[in-house]
């Protein structure tokens, strides 16, 4: 398995790309990776570190897609950037998947347009975990797509219940759509008509479920469309710091609780390492002839890691071949 | 000041609503309140209290909206329902603003219908409290419409600038517009369009916002559809709840944990109080021609009560008038 990843995507590329390129090889076996972008800078990167495994090599892109480029002009103006070359090499067999932490937009404008649909799929989606109670819940879409029709949901369920099934290995993903109560007489038409077409379904649906059953573990797949997945994604993130920062306020105030926080110290790491995005890393952009992992702009060296090692386990897991054959039964 | 009270709303009406009538008596100065409802049912509860106080009175309904009616059928089929008596009673002037923890949609369509919208608003809103770093922001739309139009949005970015400086006392509140992302490419067509009204307005407009500002502090008020607003409260719930339940399973897996979390016991309280919806009670309709404030159906008698004085204030600090003069500035 060879695994392209775009070095200049994220805040603080290429050094933690780099980084985490490195990091990947210890918990992937056999696999290589293959570093796009500035040579000079990548090399520099893997100086200060050391120098690179064999396993890890660099192929050089001249352009870099800035985060506020607007998608379909980086696409057209920005032919040699590392993201073209990423989705290029996928494209061309030379990779088996390919990781991105880069402008999220301008990934799935090239994945979408050179990597192409699979056979009946209308538009991608990006599924991203979140932790939930007991595991974690698949949301899809997180933001590749801000103007859903019914069906365009409705594919994101069979999708990301392959992806589930494949991936994590549950048997019958619990299948629930996104709404603002669990009566049939809520919401707005568009999930209205949804629900008609899940209700027909072969999936494993369990109806309308509300923005808590996200975290309740309730469902194993929760399908919206992009505009408000990347909310629901962004305002999990603004609780999850808010609330351990109140936390960790609330536990200097007095002597007595500094030493009651130092007593549950692990247990304060645990969760901070449970509400972490990087402990999973990638979201699988599901429904592009490929396999392709976006990852938090804000990704650390160790999210990178895991975003590789996600890419490579849907390209081993024929997720895509399922796909196609849940949209056709 | 006459607060009229739906005494049949909420999960465990009338039981919780008539002790937090009684609790507001205590915050509240120089108030009445009328419970609306089933007078045998509020009978009960209020015996089981000790009896009601003399500044408590009882105004019997014969009819319940349920949960699951439809709001409009609830308004044509239930003209004797505890939400219509209550909104009768207000707009009749006998009352001075209508609290109810009942079916949302039946108080919003009650309240459009019976008290009007004010002058120059197109559609109502409901505009949530969210605890933020260092205050709280003001979030609206909650779920009253889930069909918005530009100028929906920026309509309710006046009234809920109008309610912040009202009664919170913020000078000139920053309003942000919620999107994907902070740049102007981002987006669909809704918040495009409804950015480039803020951006004409005399409103301290701070631009796009992404869902993590809510709970940054970074913005006083955040605008979004009806829809989105709904899922980021419930959502933002769900992960509060499931942070402080990991918490408690964290810190009771050693020993030396339990002992450290017993020692920092206030401090869990504290923040378990901070993201707690009962501590502000009730998010107002803002737009109708009247004060009316919706408390959660999940409230505890101390929401109600904290309801019934955001009620009270509301009406008090003439925020309608500053609704109607902002929208024609």
């Amino acid at each position: 398995m060879r695994i392209a990843v775009d070095a200049m995507g994220g805040d603080d590329a290429p050094g933690v790309v780099v980084k985490g390129a490195v990091e990947s090889l210890a918990i992937l076996n056999g696999h290589d990776v293959v570093l796009v972008g500035d040579s000079a800078r990548i090399d520099a990167a893997a100086r200060s570190l050391g120098g690179l495994p064999a396993r890890v090599e660099i192929l050089h892109a001249s352009q870099v897609v800035r985060m506020d480029d607007k998608p379909i002009e980086a696409l057209r103006r920005k032919p040699d950037s590392s993201i073209a070359r990423c989705v290029a090499l996928v494209a061309g067999g030379e990779a088996d998947a390919l990781v991105s932490a880069g402008n999220t937009g301008a990934v799935v404008a090239h994945a979408t347009l050179k990597l192409g649909l699979l056979e009946g799929v209308r538009r991608p989606g990006i599924a991203v975990d979140m932790p939930s109670i007991d595991g974690y819940t698949l949301v899809i879409d997180a933001g590749a797509n801000v103007k859903c029709t019914p069906e365009h949901l409705y594919q994101y369920g069979v999708m990301a219940s392959a992806y589930c099934k494949d991936v994590y290995g549950k048997a019958d993903p619990r299948v629930g759509l996104l709404n603002i109560g669990q009566e049939q007489v809520k919401g707005n038409p568009l999930v209205k008509e949804a629900g008609a077409l899940f209700e027909d379904s072969a999936l494993n649906y369990i109806g309308f479920v509300e923005g808590r059953c996200v975290f309740s573990g309730d469902a194993d797949v929760v399908v919206c469309e992009g505009f408000v997945g990347n909310v629901l994604l962004k305002v999990s993130e603004g609780v999850a710091d808010v609330i351990i920062e109140m936390l960790r306020e609330a536990f200097q105030r007095t002597l007595r609780r500094r030493i009651g926080a130092k007593l549950c110290e692990y247990a304060l790491r645990e969760l901070a390492a449970r509400v972490d995005c990087s402990e999973h890393g990638g979201a699988p952009l599901l429904g592009v002839n490929g396999s392709c992992m976006i990852a938090h702009g804000g990704s650390n060296s160790r999210a990178i890691a895991n975003a590789i090692r996600s890419a490579a386990e849907a390209a081993a897991y024929h997720v895509n071949e399922h796909i196609v054959a849940g949209l056709h039964t």
